[in-house]
């Protein structure tokens, strides 16, 4: 079997006005989709960053794919190594939050983004659900969190309507977000998007949430804008109240201090994103939980040993994610249903996506009681709705943006915001 | 696919008088050879341990196979692990040189025979080589290196007649053998499996065999038989003859003092024999080397996982073996050939074994410039041959061996022989 096509298309959807720590998420999202066709008429899809450092390697990588046999993942990373080092990128400021710009990731990025693609061929010729060549499903349903974000009710200058979720600013207003998004889901655990307001009111929003759901586990993500200090002072607030402490604060020196004062179970998808910081964490006991993410972690199979050397190394797993859609969210459901120690429910933004701006046909997945459901459909069990890839496609080229930016997008609101870590 | 029927066939073949740490091989090695065959006629094979506590684990696990997906490795896995959990084997004593009776790898050691065989069979389903299931080869020719044995020229009471090789005690005779066996194989490299004999004798011959094969990476494997203070004694004689020095003293411990006195680059396949060892070895950095064995690792997937987390620590990765047969080399080859940073040849005791007992159609696999060469053929690329399996299943049931016990074999020489280590 050899591959006679590959296409990267750059798409952009509707994101909301989503409160980080770096600023805010812009009106529109990027990504990138990928089709990969074998001579044998099988199609592979894959979902990735379409940031333009990371569009521009999957875009060299593209041509080069023609022939090779898509069982051949080695001759692939081979392909993505030489690729990125003939054209060495270099990361912008302020995109620590967009790991579709980072240039040390570049290699894993355009291994992972294409990875998946070949597996979802390979599973289709097959005619087996791509789980299978990930070892077979321990679970059929995965379960995710619901991922609570502070927000505003509309973007700058209204580039479109407002969406249905309103302003999140408050504790009411957290717990209505809360509400609403496991009353669709069925969410049974919940995460809060933190680092953007300040501590003490977002952990008063952790307590809001607390007596609201009593007996969901929570998680808080500063996303690394917290001082030790202020760690060490919120954690003194919050006391028992986590099932765990994500990027408190930056560093695996930072980390592994607040560990050592706090005790607390501390989970990262900032100090531990590649086999070399999980070495580092390891000799100092950075963090206790690793958030894996098959798109910067090299692909499905490398989720698979970062999982095997979690369980080795007495650490737990639970799952990162970015502004996605189905395709994302589906290869993100398979790896998690192969991998046994898989002991949370997994982060998504997906509800955040609008039903009407999926490349999928049959639109968006169902996530039902807080759970993706895989089917035995081959592959991931999708295919490409190209009304749809044209339309996000067209958005790409019209709205403008080509590399996520949450700083210059804030300063917009706020002039004088500035990237600055620990802010608090 | 479902698998339809599961054979495991307990074989005996005819094994030389080779000396090492605990005593010296019985006339006879045992292996259990396994056939999966599915509902869509394909036939996939494992080779593995065939001692009594191995065999009885797959014998256990063969009947709740049937019905199994064959991409299921999941699933085979939670199969393995509920049998063992219901069976608790136990050790027995001298088994440490005997992979196939270590208790606490049942699990392992079971899973891979399995996994080998689905993996094969799913190779064939697809029409590709097995490699490409562990994302294709790296290289098409895997190196392997001379494997030297002091050794009797006969066994005790003559079972049959003596083998080609002749005697091999003093450095002529190893030079010889090494001799005999590059001419015949064409291997760039040397081990000489020691811990048999006075020390001082065992780095004489490496002396001697350096003298006669300059620049040809050279060896020393004494299985821990060596206390602390010989080891250091032994590398001061040694110097920089060596490209690694394997499992000179025993324990974790020993062999981190060893690595901080020498500086020497350890190899082990006797301290780090699972995940749990090897998070206990980084911690101390006990070795640097990792001799992977995908018999008791866990299969091929888990030796590609052990590969990268030793890429991850910094780690080189070589290969260990048992006595063995066609089925088990071209395992190691298939995973060898997907390994990025397999830097050694790998170890082999393949030409200790004779071309009349061979159970794969057409022979013994040819090692030709010290290489095993892979192909395009489907799976493994062997064919069972099951005239040569009975011969070899009726010389298990009549030779009597069951387990493995080198120390009680070496006491048919020397009765007052005893399993102390370390004994110099
Ligand atoms: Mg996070
Ligand atoms: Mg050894």
């Amino acid at each position: 079997m050899k591959i006679v096509r590959v296409t990267v298309t750059p798409i952009a959807f509707r994101d909301p006005p989503l409160l980080n720590a770096s600023g805010i998420h812009e009106p529109f999202a990027l990504r990138s989709i990928i089709e990969v066709e074998s001579d044998t008429g099988y199609i592979g899809l894959g979902e990735s960053y379409g940031d333009a450092p990371a569009l521009a390697i999957q875009q060299r990588v593209q041509p080069q794919l023609i022939g090779l046999d898509p069982f051949n993942l080695n001759g692939l990373r081979a392909i993505v190594q030489a690729t990125v080092a003939a054209h060495a990128p270099t990361s912008l400021p302020g995109a620590e939050l967009a790991p579709g710009s980072h240039a040390s990731k570049a290699v894993s990025n355009a291994n992972s983004a294409f990875e998946v693609a070949l597996l979802d061929l390979q599973a289709h010729a097959l005619n087996v659900p791509l789980v299978d060549l990930l070892g077979g499903a321990i679970r059929e349903r995965i379960p995710f969190s619901a991922y609570l974000f502070f927000k505003y009710a509309e973007h700058v200058d209204s580039p479109y309507a407002p969406d249905h979720w309103g302003e999140a600013l408050n504790e009411q207003q957290i717990v209505a977000q809360a509400r609403h998004m496991i009353d669709s889901y069925g969410f049974k655990s919940i995460k809060l998007k933190a680092g953007a307001l300040d501590p003490e009111h977002e952990v008063a929003c952790i307590k809001a949430l607390k007596k609201a759901f009593p007996g969901v586990p929570l998680r808080i993500d500063p996303n690394g804008n917290w001082s030790l200090d202020t760690a060490i002072r919120m954690a003194e607030l919050l006391g028992d109240d986590l099932q765990y402490y994500e990027d408190p604060t930056p560093g695996l020196d930072g980390m592994a201090d607040l560990h050592k004062r706090t005790g607390l179970a501390l989970a990262t998808n900032m100090v531990v994103t590649d086999f070399d910081e999980f070495r580092r964490s390891v000799a100092q006991n950075s963090v206790q939980i690793v958030l894996a993410d098959h798109h910067y972690w090299g692909g499905l199979r490398d989720t698979q040993v970062l999982a095997r050397m979690c369980q080795t190394f007495g650490l737990g797993v639970s799952m990162h994610s970015n502004s996605h859609l189905g395709i994302s969210l589906m290869a993100m459901a398979h790896v998690a249903a192969s991998v046994p120690n898989l002991d949370y429910a997994c982060d998504t933004h997906y509800p955040w996506q609008e039903p009407d701006e999926e490349v999928i046909k049959g639109g968006k997945v169902p996530i039902v009681d807080g759970c993706v459901q895989l089917t035995r459909a081959p592959g991931l069990g999708l295919e490409l709705d190209h009304d749809q890839l044209g339309k996000l496609h067209d958005q790409y080229l019209s709205c403008g943006i080509r590399q996520r930016d949450d700083v210059k997008q804030m300063q917009r609101y706020q002039p004088d915001w500035k990237a600055v870590k620990p802010r608090y």
